[in-house]
């Protein structure tokens, strides 16, 4: 007899190789292989990129921005356009945050509290309140597939008191936004461990939070200050310690060599905007470096951004044509250098999935370039 | 036995309706059908448009514009660069002006006389010479299939002596084209009528430049002021006047009932930068009239920019989507109305070339409502 399992978002498990594990998130919307890379589409966007062109990236699931998309157009306009998936022209998987970041990194906040976050918005500076019920109200008119859970995120150098306040605050957030899903039956609602670089206090907000039935737990308050040492103990600790039953996503992260990191530690899900910032300032990433196409040295190199690379960009068009439409101001130019890095980094989780599927992630890690690329001294991309 | 025809641009007419004509152009890029539309990619590219969406509008040949490709990034870097082609990462037919309208138009003018045109860089403010010779020198390092012979083209209001000097200039101009065009056998070169709405001038120039041995015929010096009358007194007389084994090209026309007034005189080609330009304003065609997507009437429109329409745009995104990209300062806004515009103006063609192969066009432009959209008394897009 089979029972049919009424949860929307599953994990399955293919193969583990040490730490890392290669598997597959299914949803309502479609699967996504893991460890996947999520392009970040802000305002309902991947900036200047149609979607036709991010599928073709290898991209198979897109994050969006709570935060921005309530402020404008607002949760109810999404809904009554058909939803977030016909709004952003994507029709497999989507993931919403919960503003909680957003307002804690770029809102005007008049008052944190227990209760919840007033601020003034950006775009009008109104005063809106952001809560655990009214959070998981706005995820649940966007109707992504995958929604997350309000937290609280300290900068890195708060105070131990404030990393301890964030953890309390958001495990309690976290019971309400279980308690407030209006659609568990078609969103899977994610929990988020907070606790800065404090590992017992990280132990127990996972400990606490894997006692609650959340379809997938993610590390947040990650590579916000406190440095790669710091937050590989973190992920080293806690991504084991997660329910291996369900996916997990490191949130906001990041380099490769985060990303190559975290999938060490059996983290299964990642976002940032790296791929498509850098694109959009003609900063493109390549196995050996970034490239700065606004360099006069491109001016006549009619090579492409990245031998190699099987991107439209690279298969279409110069660096010199890409450094010319910069200089133009050509909207051409931050757009295939954005489809440039998407498809880097698609084919770093690609070759990542492969090589753990054949059990040698361990000297993927070891022996691949890509794998060194962090930020260099002056906070930028480089080789490390 | 067969003659090798060494001619790089070829005309074949397949069908004539009255006046206007099926037919299809040969280039060492490719053929395009006729009458065509070419949509404008100033500086290299159909601004936000990638190649392969322009493409999958319907549109087999482009414009480049050889005065701001001159200026910035220069014939030389293109040339470098694997020329015009592999520049803009199209494969296709691709034409190129002469740069003198620009220069006519754009530039700030030092001197013109029966030698050339000296005027100042819009980019850098440095002085540039251009000429006959030096335009086709551009325009074979760019590298086009088609390019077109320098000419000069005075506003309509011009004084009938500064219609007289133009023509004798262009007549002079086309001469010297002829006479330094390096790349005869991979380029075809096309001379331009001008002589404002004086018929017998224009006549004069058609006759003239028809006894020299051209690829194709412009009709130069129309839509500067003139109105529609004007525009068409010329048309209807001079359309049919040019070699009818050659195209027949109408520069930087126009609206979609200039665009059926001239191929019923017997016009095949047609560019304009109406569809971006409006595009990226939030202006979007559509058969019943202009829309103007910033509208607030469109903030929960969930039908597509237009209904029937088999657009990127409008099989995946929503009239309130793509204004809320607009007001969010999304490129996703420009890139999805110029697409959808582009396809509209592809749509009429593929409908007038089917019209005519038919031997129904009188009736299509009488009855279809897209052939009655044309400026409105504010000069703005409106439905006549």
């Amino acid at each position: 007899m089979t029972v049919r399992n009424p949860k929307p978002v599953r994990y399955e498990l293919i193969r583990q190789d040490r730490g890392a594990r290669l598997g597959r998130v299914s949803t309502p919307h479609g699967v996504f292989d893991t460890p996947a890379f999520m392009p970040v589409g802000t305002q309902g966007s991947i900036k200047g990129v149609l979607p036709d062109q991010v599928e073709k990236t290898g991209t198979q699931i897109v994050l969006a921005n709570t935060y921005h998309l309530m402020l404008r157009p607002g949760e109810k306009s999404v809904e009554a356009l058909g939803g977030l998936h016909r709004f952003m022209g994507w029709s497999g998987p989507i993931l919403t945050d919960s503003g909680g970041y957003q307002v804690f990194s770029l809102a005007d906040l008049n008052e944190i509290s227990d209760a919840g976050v007033k601020f003034k918005s950006h775009i009008d500076g109104s005063e809106v309140f952001l809560d655990a019920r009214r959070s998981i109200a706005v995820q649940n008119d966007l109707g992504a597939d995958i929604i997350m859970a309000f937290d609280e995120c300290p900068p890195a150098a708060a105070s131990p008191e404030a990393h301890k306040r964030a953890v309390m605050r958001t495990l309690r957030w976290g019971e309400q936004c279980l308690a407030a899903h209006g659609r568990p039956a078609e969103q899977g609602l994610f929990g988020i461990v907070q606790g800065g670089v404090d590992l017992k206090l990280r132990h127990e907000c996972a400990r606490k939070l894997s006692a609650m039935d959340f379809a997938g737990y993610a590390i947040g308050g990650l590579a916000v200050g406190e440095g790669f040492e710091g937050m590989k103990s973190v992920l080293d600790e806690i991504g084991p310690a997660l329910p291996a039953d369900k996916p997990r996503y490191l949130m906001g992260v990041g380099f490769p060599r985060d990303i190559v990191a975290a999938v060490a530690a059996g983290v299964d899900m990642f976002d940032c905007v790296l791929p498509t910032r850098n694109g959009r300032n003609a900063y493109a990433f390549t196995a050996t470096g970034p490239l700065r196409l606004r360099n006069s040295a491109f001016q006549r190199d009619s090579s492409p951004i990245e031998a190699g690379c099987d991107c439209y960009a690279c298969r279409n068009f110069t660096r010199g044509a890409i450094r010319h439409f910069f200089f133009a101001g050509e909207m051409l130019g931050p757009v295939l250098v954005s489809v440039h890095n998407i498809r880097f980094y698609q084919r770093l989780m690609a070759d990542i999935r492969r090589r753990i599927g054949e059990g040698s992630f361990d000297s993927f890690v070891r022996s691949d370039a890509r794998c060194q690329l962090g930020p260099s001294a002056d906070g930028e991309l480089g080789l490390l």
